[in-house]
């Protein structure tokens, strides 16, 4: 079973790496590009063969590792 | 226009950071889990309202500063 977990900046959390890349597009000559937030996706191979069980572990596992759920938002999904 | 570009690591890159994600796992009792792979999210708001030109500008986007296309594969969503 694989899971895809998505990590991302909660909305009014300074992201300085996306702000570097909006300059960086910019100085590119890219026009037009507002906000950039930058994320992490954390694909996982899982023993688990059950999906609700497996979205259970890796909701867990982003509890308590994976996420620092003070400034970050995670979404699971488990195909 | 908001796009959100998935860059990963390509098949058979090493991924440190993955192997200790997936050793901190095991350390916390997490059973089970095989290979863990990092990646990047990178939403960016656009001023462009054509779904098709924006997928090819952030394409481009890609190809120029985004992804690293030796070692890194790139997928797009325009929404």
């Amino acid at each position: 079973m694989r899971a895809r977990v998505h990590v991302t900046l909660k909305p009014g959390v300074l992201d300085p790496q996306g702000e570097a890349v909006r300059h960086a597009l910019g100085s590119l000559g890219f026009e037009g590009v507002g906000e950039v937030r930058m994320g992490k996706v954390i694909e996982l191979d899982l023993a688990e063969g059950d999906p609700g069980a497996a979205r259970d572990r890796v909701t867990e596992m982003c509890e308590k590792l994976l996420a620092n759920t003070i400034i970050e938002n995670y979404t699971v999904d488990v195909a």
